[in-house]
């Protein structure tokens, strides 16, 4: 007799005793529309995590109800909607907590320092919620990369300073909304100098100069992204990754800060 | 006293005598808008490569014209105006052959096969072009994922057959405009299964059913897909690689046919 | 006149108060020799990161002290001697905590289940240490290819069943030595099969036998596998996730369960 | 009745007619040992991928005879016995053209400029072979990491000059047996500077020094490793690509020259 695709399996009780923290479903790539301040919003492709947890009596979750969740937004997601999303993939899965993590190239437009030209500079991002019973979460990362040239180099050699590009990644927790454009530009100011799509040879003189003139170890961009991350009274917890595919060597400089000011605050 | 930025160093001459093949920008993150069947234009984000050629008595390339091209476009690409574009890089950087290699995921908008429940699938597209003096020549390749049941696997076990996700990458040349959306037709249609994004209970059983009930070897997938290649009058050239994530073992199964029809025409 | 190089810029004061968490070299590669049941010791290929703090007033570590550290102990790397090597990094660092983070393929030479022909799988683990002041923590991490058969599509279809590659990652703190080989036996008896490098024919049956008949969901191998790291003592904190390369989809199902047996115990 | 295991699908008979150039088992991982001229062997992991032709009648090929072949060798691969290696493949599985390719990193211990500290440097390196009937072919590539620094920045500006690190990748097709050791060398003295694992200050200064007193384009790189593969007679055939990962830039500048020195002479 032909079986009947009505059973559901994933609904069956389990007895194991065992509550998962997190089942969902990985590595969906969907194309998005997020917000962008110079245009109002942009298209790009994400690649999209999105869980939940499951109490320890049931078997399964019902995987095809996270794409039917990310099918209803028509791919418009932005840390506007964010938790509405999250709260959506909650009551779908009859769940208690939902995760959402969605990473994806975000293009700008940036002049040339001198000769004004115009190129599209690509930044990675990724938007990382949580929505667990009444608490939510929400976590934005930029990657940006940026020119660093070495302190001790330039001290040392009569001539020249070995330079490289590098990689500064910002996570950060606001109670108010910043632009994505806003964090590159920090990161951007941390570095020897920000890099480019298009440089003529008036902009390439004016880079490799400015690069000369301000030398940073990734421990000198850490601090300047930290500095300005601090000052910036609604972000309450802020990561900084910064990363120096070095041209002296085969491996990286890395150095790392992470702070979170409202722990800081409660244990003063 | 101060260096002038108009000394050009690219412009000065070489005199070691030895031509280069390709030169030029590699690994352009760009968002760009193509072509597509259901909507007309369908936006993404590519993945772009660009050279020419360099005669032996010159020096240096003009790096930065390359991304002027393609700022240009506006991020218009597509197989109508590629040669266009590969005419305008060899035109602006002063040179007789040009390279142009364009890499995106292009979306695509399908049913399950009962519930027709509708979700977004991912397939990986490239389009890489040539223009050498008079000599034209583009390429396309999609790589479409899919579902492979071992034949093997089903005629000697009592129940069940090990089954794994694959990919079928199609690349042709073709004389006549072809979609894309026809040659994952082909692709999907040689393997056991094709994949979806979304399922309900009743797709996912008539999805293991036909499956079962189509059991390929790679071997069989590139054969498949190379007789429907074959059978299209104005695809010139085609090539079919296979390979099969397999399920019982940590590395994969691959098959791969490449057949230049006006070759194996000229040597009757 | 020329410079002197021994200007020591990292050793210099920093001012801006900020003390920093990580600061290293990252991706280092390396031929390491590591421990390995069956024949003593076994050689393998690294990746490296190793990192120390940074106090605020100081404006750079020595970078060039983590090779001559990780140099010093010519590849022989355990974790009998992982703590060693973490002290040796504190102190010609002059730090006061210090991480070391190893990721390396393992081999192991695995009998095909009934003709017994023996061939080799790849494991990926990877070996995370911290030392800061006096507490000590050590992480081992092993990832296992397996095979997971689909419970809902077995019971809904008339014939067959839909399975994949799947891969599961255990991350566990002990208080006595285990070895990999016996972590890597946890993961595969938790899915529907394990995966092997030769199968004959009689193999080939057997497996796809044994699978159908241990239909596993994501979420019944990390309930498989956590049970059992549960039942082990000396194990004081685990995680275990698990992700399926789907094979109906092009994207993955994934589950995840952590636990820190100690704070469960503080709690009660 | 339970099914028999001595069914052999793969030896059947097809009737498309369509031969397949390739097919075998790819990914794979295997811990191998090659010539070390340092030290007589070296112990690294290798990726794998091998194939054979299948003639147009035949169903399938038999996937376990590669790793059967594979583990037979137990590890040891070299320029010396590839030929014989792919022979075996051939014979094995009955075919007319056999395919292997090894990639793997390879470890060189060297010495700091000045310091004389030694560090081990990782090169990647890829052997890929095929015979066909009578005919043999075996192609090696290295890839090495150096310094360039750009010639244009340091002409135009009043101080520093942009350099990053690159990576120049040479195949080559030899006559007679050449160490890895000594394609590395080429590669490295093309460039601005080779790049280290360890460096002191002294070192540093003198690395950055160099590279600035020896700007190169990646048409001069192309340019300097292609002449002196031009002046090694027994190498009959060489490709060379340099790729610099751009210090200013999101992306790579980039230069190819590939040569078949037998072809050039046959056409003379």
């Amino acid at each position: 007799m032909p079986k009947t695709r009505w059973i559901d399996v994933a609904a069956q009780a389990d007895e194991r005793g065992i509550a998962i923290d997190k089942v969902g479903v990985k590595r969906i790539r969907y194309p998005i529309v997020v917000l962008d301040r110079a245009h109002g919003t942009q298209h790009t492709v994400a690649t999209c995590n999105m869980y939940v947890n499951l109490p320890h009596a049931f078997k399964g979750t019902h995987m095809s109800r996270f794409i039917e969740v990310l099918n209803a937004y028509r791919g418009e997601i932005s840390v506007n909607n964010f938790i509405d999303i999250l709260k959506n993939i909650r009551d779908c899965l009859d769940a208690e907590s939902a995760h959402l993590e969605v990473e994806f190239p975000y293009f700008i437009e940036k002049e040339a320092p001198v000769s004004k030209v115009r190129g599209l500079m690509e930044y990675r991002c990724r938007m990382t919620g949580a929505i667990d019973g009444g608490k939510m979460d929400l976590k934005v990362e930029v990657c940006v990369p940026v020119n660093t040239l070495c302190p001790c180099s330039k001290a040392i050699s009569d001539r020249g300073a070995h330079n490289q590009r590098g990689e500064v990644c910002i996570g950060f927790r606001t109670a108010r909304f910043i632009w994505i454009e806003e964090i590159i530009e920090i990161a951007e100011s941390g570095a020897s100098s920000s890099v480019f799509s298009v440089l003529k040879r008036e902009d390439e003189k004016f880079v490799t100069e400015a690069a000369f003139d301000s030398p940073v170890f990734v421990e000198d961009v850490v601090r300047n992204v930290a500095e300005k991350l601090e000052a910036i009274e609604h972000i309450t917890w802020y990561c900084v990754d910064v990363e120096n595919f070095e041209s002296i060597h085969n491996h990286s400089a890395y150095a790392r800060v992470e702070r979170d000011k409202r722990q800081a605050a409660a244990s003063r």
